[in-house]
């Protein structure tokens, strides 16, 4: 037996940034007092940065999910044509909310692994007049693959009906979404993504065109409304008690990956996606998404072995938590994640222990190939 | 630009065990209460179930060389006859604390990397009457050697004036120590190695022996008293007010090696070091120390290349923090750390590291070369 230290390499919750973490252990304060409300505002403010909008930006007190419904309960009335695009558990997860709402949905699907063509969600709204929203991942953490969401975007922005909801609570920082220019009415983010805290927090900016829905929708809600929340918000508080240490937490990553900048942050990602790409390609395992993101990257273990063994050689070798297939996709794909607060030395330890992993499975593999990948796109990275 | 976590791969400080890191936030306490007794004299329990002995263990609010001190002040008298063995910075140190203090040296020596062999102990104490103490490092920190604690205590033993001081302070926890059966009098650690907590806490080990000396001894002390702690420790109290943050983490670090033991501990530390001298090999760096130790191991760059540049490299490249040479050796060696809180995944990083730092400097590398050697040696420990 050794030590083995407990490392997340999960795409949600993702490694703590330790600064945020210690923030936390100023949360003996009041959400209704003027310190509080400094930093709310300061909260706020640093989230429309990395969002780089300026469409308002909420906070809710609620994992991702909870804005993902109240995007749905707060623009949308009983019996409204949607389009919902799936292509993944997250993707039925929009289907599970319109549907519990009562809205008249048509499903765009594709099977795990894949995307939906922007041409389709096209055919869609041309073939159904009148449909008041498009539901989308920006990327799709069950199989990490990453949608065209401008090209969808530029689609959307042509029915003036039509809001686009974007959940990114996976594609925020680790992908380019620019918010006005391709008309994502709705975008939703969460705390234990590229926010590298702790789960609890829900973000969501809303543009003026969905503001102007709001107005008219008439779906109930009660907790999640989004104009209390922005009224309150303006006065740098939230409408229902907040989740205090959650938000000194927040503001002090907003401080890190503003410092840094969003463009930063993705770039991050993606050279750690790319690296893990590479590893895959010496070690002979396919990427499962065709067109795969930088969130996550999900990959196809040897014909015959059980993605499971993948999973518990991390958690027994290595101390090391990471993900296996959701639903179907259990035992068929292991997912390495990129997303937040990893950098390259964590991934020359993951495809290190990979390498051991797959041969303790009888797995024939040249110890350091993979990892020799890694630090190849890491060099070159540096000197382009 | 990416992320770039920093890391602390040093031989002390060393990475935080996060528990330990937590356990600080109830220091909302008074060390003279109930509540705090508690938790000193568990702590206390604990560093002597970690180095395994039924001598007394005190602890200081100081650094390592504060015990180092007291040992001094606190066993001997103006004019004592004493042997320091020196083979490093902190050998030097022995000779420079027995020198403010008026003792009568004799120094023996040997170049930083070597250790000093027993027989030279032996000759020694043959040939001055009369000795009252040997003085020695465990591990020198400053060169990654290692002594043969157990043949020059079973030396020492034979002269019943003499005391046999051992500054332990990267040696606990990294080689085997046997206080009672090799004659350890004085064993002395720090809480920012092995113990996986920040610097600020003292330890040291008394033998009876010790104590019978102390009852004589006559250079004067005052914070550092050794009856005084023995007498307050035993009360569950310290004689001065103590860092209490400290105790505290120190209490949750002890739960988490004694809950593994101290041979795992240990064996975790000779592990990393047999996977670092492995890489070293493939890499053709030569270990610097003629009996390599566990708690560091200290390298020497290809020939014309300053280790400054290793150093610096590992700071500007990952935002990880290694140690040059000290003293004289600097820019000579660089030292990689395995002391307390490190696991084979932070070996795979740093060697990792290592291999784009040497390339950069213009060291023909195969990338993956060294990681491979770490591999296999973490591979064959888990199969033996």
């Amino acid at each position: 037996m050794y030590i083995r230290k407990q490392r997340l390499l999960t795409p949600g919750p993702t490694p703590l940034y330790p600064p945020a973490l210690h923030a936390m252990m100023a949360s003996d304060i009041h959400h209704r007092t003027e310190d509080f409300r400094k930093i709310y505002k300061s909260a706020l403010a640093g989230l429309k940065e990395v969002m780089g909008t300026s469409n308002d930006v909420l906070c809710f007190t609620a994992s991702g999910t909870g804005a993902m419904e109240a995007s749905v309960t707060n623009l949308f009335s009983h019996g409204d044509k949607v389009i919902v695009c799936s292509a993944g558990k997250f993707g039925e997860r929009w289907g599970q909310i319109a549907k519990a709402y009562g809205l008249q949905m048509t499903l765009i699907e594709h099977g795990y692994g894949g995307t939906i063509a922007p041409e389709r969600v096209e055919v869609a709204l041309r073939a159904e007049p009148g449909v008041k929203g498009v539901f989308l991942q920006a990327s799709e953490t069950s199989t990490g693959a990453e949608h065209d969401v401008e090209s969808i975007g530029k689609i959307v922005q042509q029915y003036p009906e039509a809001l686009f909801v974007v959940d990114a609570i996976t594609g925020l920082g680790t992908m380019p979404l620019e918010i006005e220019a391709w008309g994502l009415d709705i975008v939703i983010g969460g705390s234990q993504k590229s926010f590298m805290i702790p789960p609890g927090l829900a973000f969501m900016s809303v543009s003026p065109k969905a503001w102007e829905r709001a107005k008219t929708a008439t779906l109930p809600h009660f907790y999640f409304d989004m104009a209390k929340e922005k009224k309150n918000g303006d006065l740098g508080e939230s409408a229902w008690t907040p989740s205090t240490a959650l938000i000194l937490a927040l503001d002090e990553a907003l401080k890190y990956v503003n410092g840094m900048g969003i463009k930063t942050l993705v770039s991050n990602a993606q050279m750690l996606a790319k690296a893990t790409r590479a590893a895959a390609a010496e070690l002979d395992l396919k990427v499962f998404a065709e067109r795969p993101g930088s969130s996550v990257t999900a990959l196809c273990p040897p014909a015959g072995l059980d993605s499971g063994k993948i999973v518990k050689g991390f958690r027994e070798k290595f101390n090391s938590i990471i993900t296996n297939g959701q639903g179907s996709m259990k035992g068929q794909i292991f997912r390495l994640a990129h997303l937040g607060y990893f950098d390259i030395t964590d991934m020359f330890g993951v495809i290190a222990g990979l390498e051991l992993i797959l041969r303790a499975n009888g797995v024939p593999v040249e110890l350091g190939k993979g990892v020799a990948a890694v630090q190849r796109v890491y060099e070159e990275s540096l000197t382009s």
